[in-house]
């Protein structure tokens, strides 16, 4: 076990901060961080848009359902799937890129390449000792969110990232056990076997929410998920997208 | 600069490899890794499976693309994008979820958390002194892979990661300057500034391909992604999805 394995283990998501904001050198080596990670064939199909202006902060938070730590961090960045770029240097090199720029394939590639960059921001800032927080909420207003912050066509934002010094400490939520996410050789079909696989981590995750210290309630993951899937949301994402540039040919 | 940050800015893609066999322990901790990221709402919506068999390696080399690290390599992962056992819990509780499963949301959610996954299960292959290739090439035959894997219904591959003890170190391509992947407070839009931006990056990298002590040649980024994207693939994705009971609604 290694510093940077411990440093992944040790995750778990922050949802309050302190504000002292992070200084231009942190943001910098999280941003270099990012950069580093692997980008399918070199295209680097993302953009990051720091925020730091406390106006533009308190509407992005109401924008992403009201989330104080949205509002209340050490920075935030958004994370967007970025293909404006490439579309610059065909219309520069007066070539016709559109069949490639609106085919699923690769709004697929933007939005990999861009987590691969997310992701490696986080561990990056949870490696300085910061916390950080996920905000897919602002996919809730994607419309308004692109307006806030004067997004091109080829530009989709994908989710948030607070990062900041952490005011609290939550504890760990048990994952699914790894016989049920990882796989040897080929998937497994067998309902009986998901099913029974679905019984032992619903017990898990009730006895978690039973013995934690703080907010104990009982609910299974099966609950979770049946709240969550009965409730469609963000449908008008696809509409989005199509208006952004990228009708998913 | 700490252990995290370093291991971070040292990434390079490593496309040959000894034939030294992870050992179950390092498998175990990388599949960990992966499952430590955080995930939407906690759906944790992917699944991995690591492929041995000689002879299902050598296959899946093929339909990437005749890459020979795709075969020759210490363990290969399929990274899956996984609403299956979503779906399964609703079959169980006999509600109706196919509205949100077949949202083009949900399926961005599987992607991201897919993503989060697997850069972490990158991160910690390398901080063992492992290296790392991401295999986007398996797309090109998604009906073979999940043929060939026994994927279900929901279940749709992103991408492969090969890893093992590399055999060669290349040196590292310079990523897009920082100013012109981040912003700060809103993206800018001004053809002009990006233009001049292109060609100061397109300087870049000439010149370090001109430097490199291999396979020395001279083009610039600007040259790649014309090439790249004047040919568009993998355009029987959208139908791949659809099938496989992602229509993206």
């Amino acid at each position: 076990m290694n510093k940077v394995i411990e440093t992944l283990l040790e995750h778990r998501s922050i949802r309050k901060f302190n504000e002292k904001q992070l200084t231009k050198e942190q943001i910098e080596i999280i941003v270099k961080s990012a950069q580093s990670a692997s980008t399918s064939s070199f295209v680097q199909a993302y953009s990051m848009i720091g925020i730091k202006d406390p106006q533009k902060k308190k509407m992005l938070a109401k924008l992403a359902g009201d989330q104080p730590y949205v509002e209340k961090n050490g920075h935030f960045f958004l994370f967007c799937a970025d293909l404006y770029r490439h579309e610059c240097i065909g219309e520069r090199a007066n070539l016709d890129f559109s069949e490639t720029l609106e085919s699923t394939e690769k709004f697929m590639v933007a939005v990999i390449d861009a987590t691969l960059a997310a992701q490696n921001a986080a561990v990056a800032a949870e490696s300085m000792g910061l916390g950080i927080c996920y905000i897919g909420g602002i996919r809730n207003n994607l419309n308004e969110v692109s307006q806030l912050l004067n997004l091109p066509n080829k530009v989709v934002p994908l989710f948030g990232l607070a990062v900041g010094e952490p005011d609290h400490m939550p504890e760990k939520k048990p994952r699914l056990p790894i016989k049920q996410v990882y796989f040897e050789e080929e998937y497994i079909i067998n309902k009986e076997v998901t099913y029974s696989h679905l019984d032992e981590y619903d017990e898990m995750i009730s006895e978690y929410y039973q013995s934690r210290t703080k907010s104990s309630r009982s609910e299974t993951w099966s609950n979770q998920i049946e709240k969550k899937m009965s409730n469609p949301v963000r449908l008008y994402v696809k509409d989005y997208l199509k208006k952004q540039g990228f009708p998913l040919k």
